[in-house]
C-alpha cells in the first residue's frame, strides 16, 4: 500500500504493518526483476531432463538458485542419449565445422553480428508501484532498436544454457542486485556488463545464428516476442542433443586423440582460471591501496609541505614555491585515487568476464569426460552383447564429433582471448603511461618554481 | 681475553666467564667510542656552574646522559651573572653584530670555512683488542687533513655547547651507536652525518672563528692538540658569559621590543619544529610503504601477468609481450622500493638535522626569557634598593645585546634554512620527476610490443 503525500514522499506500510513516510524512490526499489516471470510459460521440466540440460553454477551462481528447478544442478548431463544417435540434423539446423588455419573452426558469418546496449529508462507498472529499468538494444544488422528488461536478458540466458551449454560455455549475466538498483552508478555498470555479455553472444558464430538470439534482437511487436518465446521454450534440440546438429566435415578422430585434446583443454582452462583469479585478487588489492592508504599518504605529504610553507611564511622571508609543491602532491593524491577507475576498471571487468566464462568450462568439459568414459566401456558392452559393434562405431564417430565441437569452441575462445587481452593490455598500458607522465609533468612544473642557487 | 685461532675466528671469554669462538670482527665491536676519555683533563665543574653552562637535551639526548655531570641538565642557565656585567671583551674576542639588509647579522668571514670529512679508517690500540674508526677532515683553508675519532667530535661538541649554547643552537652529533659500528653502511651514514654537522659548524660565522674549532681543524701534532684541548677546557668565556663578548654596533632596544622579538622567534621555532616532525613522520610512513607493501604489490602484479602469459604460452598461440609487461612491473617494483634511498633519504636527513637544530632552540630561548623576566623585576629591585638605577640601565643594555645576538642568530638560521630547503626541494623534485619518467618510459616500451588490432 502506498499513498503519495507529495514532495517525493510516500506513506507506506512495511511487512510488520507499521505505517510511515518513505522517499518515493525508496519504495520503487522493492521491485523484483523477475516480477512477472510467473505469467509466462514455465520451464519445461520433462524435456530438459530428457535432453540432459544443464543449469549453471559459474561465477554468479547465487543468482540462479531461486530460479533453478533442479536441486542437483551441477550434475553432469548424460551424453549417452546422444552417443547412440544415428541421425544428424539437416539443413538450417546443421552446425558445420571446418578445417581452419588453426584447426577445426565453426562457420563464421560474413558480417559479424553486434549490438549496442544503451539508453536505460525507468519504466513502471501497476500504477507506479513496481518499476524497472528498460534498456534499448540496437543490432548492427537491422539498426532497429528493441527494448528489454533485465529479466528478458535472464530469459535469453536460460534458453542459451538449455540449448548450448553442453557444447559452449555460456557466461552468466551480470549479478542481479535488488537494493540500489536505480542508482545511476549501478545502472551504468550493469549496462556496461550487459553490453559485454551481449557482444560476446553476438560475436559467437553458433549463438549469433540461433533462433532465440535473433528473436531477442529482431522481434517486431509484443505478439512476435510472445510467440517466439513460446517456441524457444519448446525447442527439442537442447542439452546433449545439440551435438547431433554438429557436422564436422573432417576425418573422424580415434578415442585416444579425443582424450588427448580433452586433457589439454581441461588443463588450459583450469590454469587460465587460476591466473585470472590471481590477477583479479592483486588488482583488487591495488585498487584498495590506491584509493585508500596511498591517496591518504600523498595528501599527508602535500599537507606537510604546505604546513612547513605556512611556517616559513610567518618569517620575514615568505615564498610560494613550497606551498605549490604541497598542492602538487595533493593533486597527485587525487590522480592516484582516480587512476583505478581509468585503467584498472577495464582490466578488472575483462578479467571478471573471463572468470565467468572459464567458470563454465568445468561443466562443459565434464560432458566430454563422461562421453570418453562411455566410449571406453564400449568394448566391454559389445562383449556383454549390450551394444552391437556398429553401435560402438557410432559412439566413436559421435565422440569424434563432440571433440571437434570442443576444438572449434576452444579455437574460438583463443581468438577472442587473444583479441581481448591484446586490447586490454594496450589500453591499460596506455593509461598507465599517461598517468606517470602526468605526474612527472606536474612535478616538473613544481620544480620549475625553484631557482638554482 | 682473546686468542686468535685463525680464519677470522677468535677464542673469547664473555662477561659471564664462558669461553667460545666468535668472529674476529665481532670482538672488535665491543670497543667504546669514549674509551680513553678518562685519561684527559676532566670537565671543569666549578667554572661551568659559575658561567651557567648548559648541557643539551635535544633530539639525541640519550647519547649525552652518560657523559652528563649535571643531573638537572635542562635547567636554564642563570643570565643574572651577565646582565649586571659592565665590561665588554676587547679585540679578537669581540663578536660584532652589524645592520644587514635583513636586520642584525653576525660578521661573516670573507671566505666561508668548510671541510671535507672522508676516508674512514679502522685504527686499533691495546694490541688490537680495542679498535675504532678514524676520519680524515680536510679544511678548505689549509687543505691539510687532520684525523679525528668520533670521541674527538664529541669533545668538540661539548666545548661548543659550553661556550656558545646560551646564544647559539649547537645541534647534537649523530647518535653514538655501539653495536654494528663497523658495518660499512653504518660508517658511511655516520660519516655523512658528521660531514653535515661539521659543515654546519664551519658555515657559522661565530663558531667558525672560534679557537676550539680552529684547533680541531688545524692542529699540527699531538702536542699542539693536547695543549689546545687543555686551554679550551679552561676557557672562561663560556655559558651566559658569551654575551659579554658580543658587541652590537646598533641602537639599544627597549625591553618591550626585546620581548616582541623573543615571542616571534619562540613561536616560529616551535611551529617549524612541529612541521619538520610532521614531514619526518609522513616521510617515514612513505618510506616503509614503498619498500614494503608497494614493492610487494607491484611484484605481485608482475607475477600475475607473467603467470597468465605462461598459461597463454601453453596454447597453440604463444606470445612474449604479456611476459614482457609482467617483467616491466617487476622492474617497477624494484624502482619503487629503491626510490626512497634516492630522494627521500636526503629529505629525511636534512629534516632530521633541522629537527636537531630546532630541538636546541627552547633551551637557548629560555635564557632570553629568563633575562627578560629579570629586567622586568629591575624597577622593583631599584625601589627595594637592591640595585641602583645605573644597574638597571646596564641590565637593559645587556638585554638589548642578548636580543641582537638572538636576532643575528635567527637571521643566520633563516639564510641557511632558505638555502637548505631550496636545495633539498629542488633535489627531491628532480629525483621524483626522473622516477616517474623512468616508469613511464618502461611502460611505453612494454606497450610498444602490442600491435593495434
Amino acid at each position: 500500500m502506498k499513498n503519495n503525500v507529495g514532495s517525493g514522499w510516500v506513506e507506506a506500510r512495511n511487512s510488520r504493518g507499521n505505517v510511515g513516510l518513505v522517499p518515493e524512490d525508496y519504495i520503487e526499489e522493492w521491485d523484483d526483476d523477475s516480477d512477472d516471470g510467473k505469467s509466462t510459460v514455465g520451464y519445461g521440466g520433462s524435456q530438459m531432463e530428457e535432453g540432459g540440460t544443464m543449469q549453471r553454477g559459474g561465477a554468479h551462481s547465487t543468482m540462479k538458485i531461486s530460479l533453478n528447478k533442479f536441486p542437483g544442478f551441477s550434475k553432469t548431463p548424460n551424453p549417452e542419449v546422444y552417443l547412440l544417435t544415428k541421425s544428424v540434423a539437416k539443413g538450417n539446423d546443421k552446425l558445420p565445422i571446418y578445417a581452419g588455419e588453426v584447426g577445426p573452426v565453426w562457420l563464421y558469418p560474413q558480417i559479424q553480428l553486434d549490438c549496442v546496449v544503451a539508453d536505460p529508462k525507468k519504466g513502471s507498472k501497476m500504477y507506479g508501484l513496481k518499476s524497472y529499468i528498460e534498456y534499448q538494444i540496437t543490432p548492427n544488422t537491422t539498426n532497429r532498436p528493441v527494448n528489454h528488461r533485465y529479466k528478458h536478458f535472464d530469459w535469453l540466458y536460460e534458453r542459451l544454457v538449455e540449448k548450448f551449454a553442453c557444447a559452449l560455455p555460456i557466461p552468466c549475466l551480470p549479478d542481479k542486485q535488488v537494493t540500489g538498483r536505480f542508482e545511476e552508478e549501478f545502472i551504468k555498470m550493469r549496462m556496461e556488463r550487459l553490453q559485454g555479455w551481449m557482444s560476446r553472444m553476438c560475436r559467437h558464430p553458433v549463438i549469433s545464428n540461433s533462433e532465440v538470439l535473433q528473436l531477442f534482437l529482431n522481434y517486431r511487436d509484443e505478439k512476435e516476442w510472445k510467440l517466439g518465446k513460446r517456441k524457444a521454450e519448446k525447442d527439442e534440440f537442447v542439452g546433449v542433443k545439440i551435438f547431433s546438429t554438429i557436422d564436422p566435415e573432417l576425418p573422424e578422430l580415434d578415442p585416444g586423440q579425443v582424450e588427448q585434446k580433452y586433457e589439454m583443454y581441461s588443463q588450459f582452462t583450469r590454469s587460465m582460471d587460476n591466473s585470472v583469479k590471481e590477477l583479479l585478487a592483486v588488482g583488487h588489492l591495488h585498487w584498495k591501496r590506491c584509493t585508500g592508504p596511498l591517496q591518504k599518504e600523498y595528501r599527508q605529504i602535500g599537507k606537510a609541505f604546505q604546513n612547513l610553507s605556512s611556517v616559513f611564511n610567518t618569517s620575514a622571508y615568505p615564498s610560494r614555491k613550497l606551498d605549490a609543491t604541497g598542492k602538487t602532491y595533493e593533486e597527485i593524491a587525487e590522480l592516484v585515487a582516480g587512476q583505478p577507475k581509468k585503467d584498472l576498471h577495464f582490466l578488472m571487468e575483462t578479467n571478471n568476464e573471463y572468470k565467468g566464462l572459464l567458470g563454465c568450462f568445468p561443466d562443459t568439459i565434464a560432458v566430454h569426460k563422461a562421453a570418453i568414459d562411455k566410449v571406453k566401456e564400449a568394448d566391454h558392452l559389445v562383449t556383454m552383447n549390450k551394444i552391437s559393434q556398429q553401435d560402438k562405431h557410432i559412439m566413436e564417430k559421435n565422440l569424434s564429433t563432440m571433440s571437434y565441437a570442443l576444438q572449434a569452441e576452444m579455437n574460438h575462445f583463443h581468438s577472442n582471448r587473444i583479441y581481448d587481452y591484446n586490447r586490454l593490455m594496450q589500453f591499460y598500458l596506455e593509461e598507465q603511461v599517461k598517468f606517470y607522465e602526468t605526474i612527472a609533468e606536474k612535478l616538473k612544473k613544481a620544480l620549475g618554481q625553484y631557482t638554482t642557487m
